[in-house]
């Protein structure tokens, strides 16, 4: 993998960022990469353990002369952010973020930038439960998708370098328009994260069943939920407040289909649930034939021990 | 580990019943192993991959002479399949079964008994997406609870001969009455597979996303619930039918919460989000400390290149 990039800028040194750092040096992306966080502690940290190969106390001055900057924040500050660092972007950068909701987040950004900037918004489909400088690892984004917001405005050329670089970082690149994007991601990401934050919710106010027996019994499903309901607070609160529409629409189909099927077991209706229950079975064959997941019969199990 | 039973009949050849004829020859917990599965073509494969040291045609006779005999059916046929081996049980032998429902089982079980059968009903939380006589292996129940259910018309000695068995398994085991059983179950097990079931297919059935975008972007969280929508569609219609109560309970207190979160969302209001997403962070850590799931970082990647 050769350079694309003289000097990249991480705003935001959480896990995504850190990941992108050890990846960008596996695969020799970049001359020189810096950085900023907001919290000194976060800076602090990142120059402890050798993330960025220089850490900045503004943001300003992380980002001046890079060819590349990426905003790492949680979506909720991105108009913010880009408020304070566009002055000091270099003319022809290329301004990108890894926000998981896109149409606000271009809103938000937009008004900021002046037309010798090209902003080309991303979203890497990669994390874990874990958050923070600490948590990244170069092979985060290895097999995963990133995503590219592209339209008739975008400038191809920058595009065209961003998805290398993503390429370059360990991922499969598609494009495709903020709405769109949107909506997908409801389905796929937004809607499942609140109903496992709302299942481990209700087990964990339920009086009748203590915590204790929840942790000890979650292997027989609850388990999978804890885990997309550990990721970071901030972040998610901000998904769901800037992905509104998109969630409330997918709830919306959610909550009618649950109520069928609710309505199935209240009237013993066998064959309906049955019938549903086998249809979601072909989903499971796509996601495992596309590389998304394993098929190993011991999931989980040995790492577990 | 010794020999418990000299011995032990499994009926019904699926998942459960092949990975604890695997767990038995492991630990030599028993003399011999019967077997015996109402379809014929199950038989041929048993007998074909050498499950079981003899399978049957007939339940009646696999269970003769038995010390313990394990019903591997869906909870559904439970009734019935006791019904039809009933008279063929050994005086003094100990019947059990590992069906995911237990208050039901019991109903449709007990009348079928002699009073010089111990019956002691268990359920070992363990299970994988896959099922059928070629999906069992020994290492099931590692470090996996299974539950027996007792009360005070139990027969000791039986009870405690079943747990020592299960603990050969590999399991860890608990006792508890059935009605508690079912609640804890539909908290940590029904309802999340129910709302798995729902997602995905929404999911499927949703005409503006392309099945290929689903299965494509599915590790930004909807793969951990195609993981337990993909579980075997009978054994889940019998479990939703027989522990119908709880279930709905558990239904309606989650249908509450995530009224509650998507007004949140409608309305904007970040804190309440926030905090709802702070709390429920506290029980991931919990699974993680209790051994139940690992706190790898990169979960499940490797597996999946």
């Amino acid at each position: 993998m050769s350079q694309i990039y003289d000097r990249v800028a991480l705003i935001g040194l959480g896990l995504i960022a850190s990941s992108m750092f050890w990846a960008i040096k596996r695969a020799g992306l970049a001359g020189e990469v810096t950085g900023y966080a907001r919290s000194e502690e976060t800076r602090e940290t990142a120059r402890r353990i050798g993330l960025c190969d220089k850490v900045y106390d503004t943001a300003k001055d992380a980002v001046k002369d890079a060819d590349l900057v990426v905003l790492c924040v949680p979506v909720g500050v991105m108009g913010a952010v880009a408020a304070d660092l566009a002055p000091a972007l270099k003319p022809g950068a290329t301004l990108t973020d890894v926000g998981s909701v896109k149409r606000q987040v271009i809103s938000d950004v937009t008004p900021h930038l002046s037309d010798d900037i090209h902003f080309v918004p991303a979203h890497p489909l990669a994390g874990t439960e874990h958050s923070g400088p600490e948590s990244g690892f170069a092979e985060l984004f290895d097999n995963r998708w990133c995503l590219l917001i592209t339209d008739d405005t975008t400038d191809r050329k920058a595009a065209d370098d961003l998805a290398a670089f993503w390429r370059g970082l360990g991922s499969m690149v598609e494009e495709m328009d903020a709405d769109h994007h949107d909506l997908v991601l409801a389905v796929t990401s937004h809607t499942p994260h609140l109903i496992a934050y709302t299942m481990v919710g209700v087990a964990d106010d339920l009086r009748r069943v203590s915590e204790s027996e929840v942790i000890k019994y979650s292997a027989s499903g609850f388990r999978d939920f804890t885990r997309i309901a550990a990721s970071d607070p901030t972040m998610w609160r901000d998904v769901f407040l800037n992905n509104k529409d998109a969630t409330l629409e997918i709830l919306g189909r959610f909550t009618e289909e649950l109520f069928a099927l609710q309505r199935a077991i209240r009237r013993g209706d066998g064959d309906h649930l049955h019938a549903y229950f086998t249809r979601t079975r072909a989903i499971r064959r796509g996601i495992i034939e596309a590389g998304q997941d394993t098929d190993a019969p011991d999931f989980g199990r040995g790492k577990a021990q």
